[in-house]
C-alpha cells in the first residue's frame, strides 16, 4: 500500500518527543542509552530526542529506577500517547491485545511507532500498516525478528531490487541453545531444557519457545517482507522441538548433520508456473558444513537466497535486553529522522499477494528412523512402500538393534510433504516395522 | 551534515527517469533486471522506473545488446545526465576522475546518484556528500562494499542507535579465494594466484586486489560509516598478501589459525580516555573457530562488534555482476522512492570527527616466524629482547630445522604496533637469529 498522507517534517534541529511504553529489560536499556548518548542521538537524528514519559502498569515497582529519577513514570499510557509533544511511540510491553490498542491509538494520532513486539506484528500487520498509511506515519519493527541482527531493514530496503527465493533462519535463541547443547554433550532434551532454564536462556514457561510459536511469528514477518505478501502466524505450519531425542541428535551427527529449529519461507512454483509461498517452523536436519549448522549457543542467523544476490547470511544476538535495545534505538533514529526531515520509510508491501501453499504440497525431504524386524527381505518390503508413494530413497543406514530387531535410518529424496506423510502412515502399519521412532525434515543440499 | 534542501517528492505513481552510466557486467545486469521485472520495480518504488539512456564510451562495442535494441545507447553521458526527465543517475563505470566529474554534475543538477564505485567513494566522499546535501538529493553506494551483502545500509540505519566498537571484514573475494585455496591445498601463493586467474576470480593485473588497495577503499568507507568520521583510502594502512608463503599457512594451521586478508576498523581509547580510530588492511591470523575463518572461496563477510548489539556478521557474495546489480537495484528502489514520496536517506555522518590514530599506536599482536641458531640459551636471549621492548610472549613453538638451525614461531600478547615493529628490527640483528621469515598480525581472541 502506498502512503496517502505526506509528512513534510519539522525541520533540522527540531526536537522529537518520545513516549516509551513498557519498562522491562528492553525499555530500561533504551532509556538508559538514550540518556547516556543524548548528543550522539541528536546528531544522528538531526534534532534532540526527548523522552516525555515512560508508561508502566504499576509505578511502585519502578521506584528508584532511572525513569523514576527523571520523573518520567506514568501509569496512564493512553494519555501519554496523545500528548501534543509526543511524536514517536516506542512499544516494548509485549503481549498482543493491550499493545495493539495502544499502537493503533498512537498511529491514528499521527505518531510514528517503533515496536519490538513480534507477536503483535505477526498477528495484526494489516491493521497496523493501514493505520500507519492513513496517518502518513512510520511503523518500524526491526527488533521483532532476531533483535539486533539487521534483517527487516535489509529485506525491506537492500533487497528491494532483488527476488527472494527462500529464507531459512535460526530465529529462536532458547531452542538453538537446547539443540546445540544436546549436539555437543549428547544429553537429553529434558536435561538441556533444565540447563537452559538454569542459565536464563529459557523462561519458566518455555512453551512459546520450545513449541515453535515464537519462531512462527518471526517466520510470518520474514515471509511477508521477503515475498511482498501478507502472511500471519496462522499461515505458518509449526512444530516444536519437544520430541527430539538424544538418539535423533546422535543419528544426525553420525550422518554428518545437526538438528536446528528453522523458520523456513519458500517461494514455490508449480508445473503451470503459478507461484505460491510457504512458511513453516520445524526441527530440521542441516548438513554440518552449512553456515546455519555453525550457529551455536543462543545465537541467531538468517540465511537468504535471492535471485541476483545469491546466498546471504546475517548472524548475531537474537535476543536479550541490549541487542533488542540496539534494534529499537536504530528504529528510533530512523523514525525520528523522518519526523525531522520528512519522508517515510517503506511501509508494508503486499502487492505480490501470492497464495499460501497447502502444507501438503510443500516439497521437502524426510529422515525416518524406525525399528524393524531384522529379517531378510525387510528392505525389499520397505522399498516397495516408498516406491508405491512415488518416493525415492537417498540413503539407507542400518544401526545395530537390540535382540533380533534392527534400527533403520532412511533419507528420502525430495517429494511432496503429503506423499511423505502418507508413506510414514503406511510404514507404521507394515508388518516388518515395529515402530517409527522419529520423522525429521531436511534442508540445505 | 544535515540536508539544507527539502525534497517534497513527485507523488505516488510518478515515473522515475533513470540514466545508467556504464554498460559492463553490472550495468547490463541492472538494465536487464529492470526491464524483466518492471512491474515489481514499479510496485516497490511507488511509480514506474524508466531508463532514459545508457551512456557508453563506444556505441559500436554494444551493438545487438539489450540497451542497443531498446535504443538507449548514447556516447554523450554529460547530456544524458542533464536531461529534464532524468531523476536518478546510476554510475557503474569504474575509475575515479571521469565518474567523479559525472557524479558531481548529476548531484549538482538535482539528480540522486547510485554508485557501485568504491574507489570514487573512498577518495572523494566529502565532496560528493556536500554536493548531495546542497542539492537535497541522495547518494547511495551499498554496492561499493561487499556487493550484495547489506552492510552500508545496516551501518547507516540499523546500527544508528548503537556505538560500533570495531569492524573486521573479508571484503575482497580474489584474495580470499587465493588464501583459502592455499589453506586447503598447501599450494604456493603464485600457484593459487594462477588458479584464481584461470577461474576468473583474479583480473589479468591483480595488483589492486593482492596489494590490498581494493580492500583499503572499502575499509575507508566502513570506518567512515561505523565511526561517523571522514576516512579516506589514504588514511588506511595497507599491506597485501603477496609475501604470504605456503609455510606461513601451514604454520598457522598447525597452531589452529588460518590467514585472511582483513579490513580492520577499530575505535581506540588512550589512558586519558581520548578516542581515536584506526583503519588497516593486512594479512591476519584468525582462529579457526572464529566465524571469519569459515568464510571460504570468494565469499565476503563483515564482522561488526557494537556496544549494545554485540557481535554481528554479514556474509555473502562480495563481487560479480549479479550480486553487484542486486545492491545497485536495491539502492535504485530506495532513491526512487524518495523521488516519488519525498524525504531523503541518511547522508554522510561525520559529526564525531574522531582523529585517525598513528599506525604505530594501534594495539595488535604479532606472529613472528624466524630461523635461529639451534644452541642452548637462544630462547633466553630472545626472551630478553622481547622483554626489553615491553612485549610479553603468549606462545613459543619450535619446528625442526635443517642441519643445526631451528625454526621458532612466536606469538606475542597485545602491544603497540611500533613496539612490536621495533622488536622485530632488534631480532633481525640478534646474533642467534639467522632470519626473520615472516611477521603476521593476529586478531580475534
Amino acid at each position: 500500500m502506498t502512503p496517502t498522507t505526506f509528512n513534510p517534517g519539522k525541520g533540522a534541529g527540531s526536537t522529537v518527543g518520545i513516549a516509551i511504553l513498557g519498562y522491562g529489560t528492553v525499555g530500561s536499556q533504551v532509556l538508559r542509552l538514550m540518556v547516556e548518548n543524548a548528543d550522539e542521538f541528536a546528531h544522528r537524528t538531526g534534532g534532540p530526542l526527548e523522552v516525555r514519559g515512560v508508561a508502566v502498569s504499576n509505578k511502585e515497582k519502578h521506584v528508584g529506577t532511572l525513569a523514576d529519577e527523571l520523573g518520567l513514570l506514568t501509569d496512564d499510557a493512553r494519555s501519554l500517547i496523545k500528548r501534543d509533544d509526543v511524536d514517536l511511540v516506542v512499544e516494548v510491553i509485549g503481549g498482543i491485545d493491550y499493545p495493539r490498542e495502544l499502537v493503533l491509538s498512537a498511529l491514528r494520532s499521527g505518531k510514528s511507532v517503533v515496536t519490538a513486539n513480534k507477536a503483535l506484528v505477526a498477528a495484526h500487520s494489516a491493521e497496523l500498516a493501514e493505520a500507519a498509511d492513513q496517518a502518513g506515519v512510520d511503523l518500524y519493527f526491526e527488533a521483532a525478528v532476531a533483535a539486533a541482527i539487521p534483517v527487516v531493514g535489509p529485506l525491506r530496503r537492500s533487497l528491494a531490487g532483488d527476488q527472494v527465493q527462500s529464507v531459512a533462519g535460526i530465529v529462536n535463541g532458547t531452542t538453538n541453545f537446547i539443540l546445540d547443547a544436546m549436539d555437543s554433550t549428547g544429553a537429553s532434551y529434558d536435561d538441556m531444557l533444565a540447563e537452559a532454564t538454569r542459565l536464563g536462556y529459557a523462561e519458566a514457561d518455555p512453551t512459546a519457545d520450545v513449541e515453535g510459536y515464537d519462531a512462527a511469528s518471526k517466520a510470518a514477518i520474514l515471509a511477508s517482507l521477503a515475498f511482498h505478501t501478507r502472511v500471519t502466524a496462522d499461515d505458518v505450519h509449526c512444530e516444536g522441538i519437544t520430541n527430539i531425542t538424544a538418539h535423533d541428535i546422535q543419528a544426525a551427527k553420525a550422518a554428518g548433520y545437526t538438528i536446528k529449529l528453522l523458520a523456513i519461507c519458500d517461494r514455490l512454483k508449480d508445473e503451470a508456473g503459478h507461484e505460491s509461498i510457504a512458511a513453516r517452523v520445524h526441527p530440521t536436519l542441516v548438513p554440518r558444513n552449512h553456515p546455519l549448522a555453525n550457529v551455536h549457543k543462543s545465537f541467531n542467523a538468517i540465511f537468504v537466497e535471492a535471485e541476483a544476490a545469491g546466498r546471504l547470511m546475517f548472524y548475531g544476538n537474537g535476543a536479550g535486553g541490549n541487542p533488542t535495545a540496539s534494534a529499537v534505538l536504530g528504529d528510533i533514529v530512523g523514525a525520528g529522522r523522518n519526523k525531522v526531515f520528512g519522508g517515510r520509510a517503506p511501509g508494508e508491501s503486499t502487492y505480490a499477494n501470492l497464495p499460501i501453499a497447502n502444507f501438503g504440497d510443500v516439497p521437502t525431504r524426510f529422515h525416518i528412523d524406525m525399528t524393524v524386524v531384522d529379517i531378510i527381505g525387510v528392505l525389499a518390503e520397505l522399498t516397495k512402500i516408498f516406491a508405491a508413494h512415488g518416493i525415492s530413497l537417498r540413503t539407507v543406514r542400518q544401526e545395530e538393534g537390540t535382540e533380533k530387531n534392527a534400527r533403520l535410518l532412511v533419507m528420502t529424496h525430495e517429494a511432496k510433504e503429503s506423499d511423505l506423510a502418507a508413506t510414514v502412515e503406511t510404514l507404521k502399519d507394515a508388518p516388518s516395522v515395529i515402530k517409527v521412532n522419529s520423522v525429521i525434515r531436511m534442508v540445505g543440499e
